[in-house]
């Protein structure tokens, strides 16, 4: 069975990719990465996914990014909640967290090099992605550009692959995937803002994606709410 | 003055790059990282070179590497050392860190992105590179290029540029530009078995090509060894 390494963070996107990359064969070693984030009760989730969905390993890395700062989930600047159908702002907003994403497929490639393994799996989605710039096909086609110029196995071996399966999907496709995988959704956490216990706030951008996701796929929504 | 981000290992090509940004006008942000490193006492050095060199801030960033393992710098295998004029191994040698310069970049990129910082400093050199595949003018470029794809700045502001100045420079020229601009490299350390003092030992690829250095500029080796 070829090795893959899984960027998994608790959340319901991640989820489905790690089902999706077990499907195609792959022993999936899963990585969450411990970045500073306020909402932490979603490692412990990422934990949960990774064990009910059989990833053959699971790690997670500590990275100080509260140490840079600049966004909203990781320093004391208020995460933005949304009454009813109020319009979400324009651009990028502050939940945005710099290079987030160049930096946790980093340390997946890191991994992946050390495992012996060509494939790495993430959870970007271009559909609904609050307007980060780091969600979009051409940085996944960068970042697979850049793994292979970057690595003894993009210069020595076979090359990297970087799986982005969501990344054309809404979220109502995402909820019916993992349903067809058996993914327990009930075990994620979306949730900007959620408590200790991995309940969610309902109000957050991420709680009115998912929310409306399972709406769209007229399935009943399993979300913990506060 | 403009913003800049530079990484900073404490070792003497990043110094010799952050004197080099500092003379072209920009107020320079020192970025370390505590990556697990065996040889802790560069992170000392850094902060003495940072001082020295007259950064405007410097900042030392926590992530586990130790955590993925697959390098004799985190890890427990041995650091190869040479006797006399011993040829190095071919290929990449152990030294190797998984992904280190990717992971370092986008720090640096997270970075720049809180500060307004439209410019990046590296130490890449692609002439005494110890084999490393991150160390070439191809993975610089594929960087910038993801980093104009991956951020906020890139997307909507000026555009992000990764500068390694040193990239085509041999270790002489490196001593040489140095001291032209004032840099005691008496404060660097290069070595990978550093003692707690920063103590060289003379006798690990990284010394080898820094005593090299010295000896091809003509110039007195400054280097403390254990």
């Amino acid at each position: 069975m070829k090795n893959a390494v899984a960027l998994v963070s608790g959340g319901m996107d991640s989820a489905v990719v790690l089902a999706l990359a077990r499907e195609s064969g792959y022993a999936v070693h899963a990585l969450s990465v411990r970045y500073g984030q306020r909402h932490t009760s979603e490692l412990d989730a990422a934990d949960r996914v990774a064990r009910t969905l059989g990833a053959a390993s699971h790690k997670t890395v500590d990275v100080d990014l509260r140490s840079i700062g600049g966004s909203a989930l990781t320093d004391d600047i208020e995460v933005p909640v949304h009454a009813g159908d109020a319009p979400e702002e324009a651009g990028i907003p502050v939940t945005y967290v710099p290079a987030r994403n160049t930096i946790m497929l980093s340390l997946a490639l890191g991994w992946a090099e050390v495992l012996g393994a060509a494939d790495i799996f993430c959870g970007v989605n271009a559909v609904d992605y609050s307007g980060y710039p780091d969600c979009r096909p051409a940085f996944v086609e960068a970042f697979e550009r850049l793994a292979n110029l970057a690595t003894k196995a993009g210069v020595e071996g076979a090359g990297i692959r970087v799986h982005a399966p969501l990344m054309r999907m809404g979220k109502d496709e995402i909820v019916r995937e993992g349903l067809r995988l058996g993914v327990d959704f009930g075990q994620t956490v979306s949730c900007y803002r959620a408590d200790a216990q991995g309940r969610a706030c309902g109000r957050c951008d991420a709680c009115r994606l998912r929310a409306a996701g399972f709406a769209a796929a007229g399935v009943a929504d399993p979300t913990r709410y506060a």
